[in-house]
């Protein structure tokens, strides 16, 4: 059985993630291929009880590196316990969300150097890494009027605009310099995002099959 | 004002840290200086929820890294929110552990390279470190056999006997290499055992008003 494949979707708040796990997981249904979906954070039940403490309000200051420790600890806990054994069964897995937000909220976000989150992801992760990372690309403005028309905005997502932007443009500037992550251009309309998100993924199909 | 002065407590389980925590409290009462207490993992209400993770029992495993990074998460909101401030307002600190502990419980009990931990401390406290810990160096036989006397363990009171052994040598190797931490025999009675740590602070006190 050859190990399975690791696809992310990432993008800011707003600019369509959901959707796009749902196009994912269909493409690989229609492929008949075992897949299984996590987010992040979270995706194991210690993992998402990490989670419940980053997104809630707390009455004291959350420091970025708080924060940035309680990603790769809920991270740290979902690739050994799933993801890892996932892939090496064979079945494929979708994550909503990986190390790269990690980079570009509290890296580019929060504004935590490059080397500090280099050495953590090294300590966490050590080589791996997703096969394919598919960018959802959206106005920070135009995604965050999505995410509030949804409802409630957690502690993060209720960061002001120039954090998104600078969130935003981290993104960008990984994703330029990285093979394994194609940006999708999610300003367009649903119907163009999925058929963009397609072709990608026939590509990389196309690419393992070789 | 001059800057409050921070003091740990070190040692394993059943060393008798609370007891030596007592002694320095009122070392510290009798010379009229203020001082508060705070406890790790824990000591803020955000840090408490991290202590409650990291203690409980999981239905999945607990990776070294994880741990290691709660402790850390747990750390930095004591620094930034409790520690700092009370130092910057003159006031001392007395902690129920501190760095020392991922040091010696993660690096020797549980094998994390020492060079990973490095990077971490250096990411979450930079330069920040204590002025004086108080090492309560025990026989882990016999520590243990003091808590469990006194009660249930937690998760990770109830590894086994070596990791307590390991744990113990990273304490003594470290200690060995610096000069801010000093060994106190917690082998012996508690009579001796704060007959050791008051001359430890009155060294403390006479070196720091020269």
């Amino acid at each position: 059985m050859p190990r399975g494949k690791f696809i992310v979707i990432e993008g800011l708040e707003g600019a369509g993630k959901s959707s796009a796990m749902a196009c994912v997981k269909n493409f690989l249904t229609e492929h008949a291929i075992p897949h299984r979906q996590v987010r992040e954070p979270g995706g194991t039940p210690m993992a998402e009880a990490i989670r419940a403490l980053v997104k809630q309000p707390w009455m004291e200051t959350v420091t970025a590196e708080t924060e940035l420790l309680l990603m790769y600890a809920s991270r740290a806990q979902l690739v050994a316990n799933v993801i890892e054994p996932s892939l090496a069964q064979g079945e494929w897995v979708i994550g909503d969300r990986h190390d790269l937000s990690s980079r570009a909220y509290q890296g580019g976000g929060r504004g935590i150097a490059d080397e500090k989150l280099a050495s953590l992801r090294q300590l966490v992760l050590g080589e791996f890494q997703p096969d394919l990372t598919l960018l959802l690309d959206i106005e920070p403005q135009r995604g965050l009027a999505r995410a509030q028309a949804r409802g409630d905005l957690d502690r993060i997502e209720q960061e002001e605009l120039a954090f998104f932007k600078r969130t935003r443009q981290r993104y960008l500037s990984i994703a330029a310099t990285d093979p394994t992550i194609q940006v999708i251009d999610a300003n367009q309309d649903m119907a163009a995002v999925h058929r963009d998100l397609l072709q990608q993924l026939q590509r990389f199909m196309a690419q393992e099959l070789n």
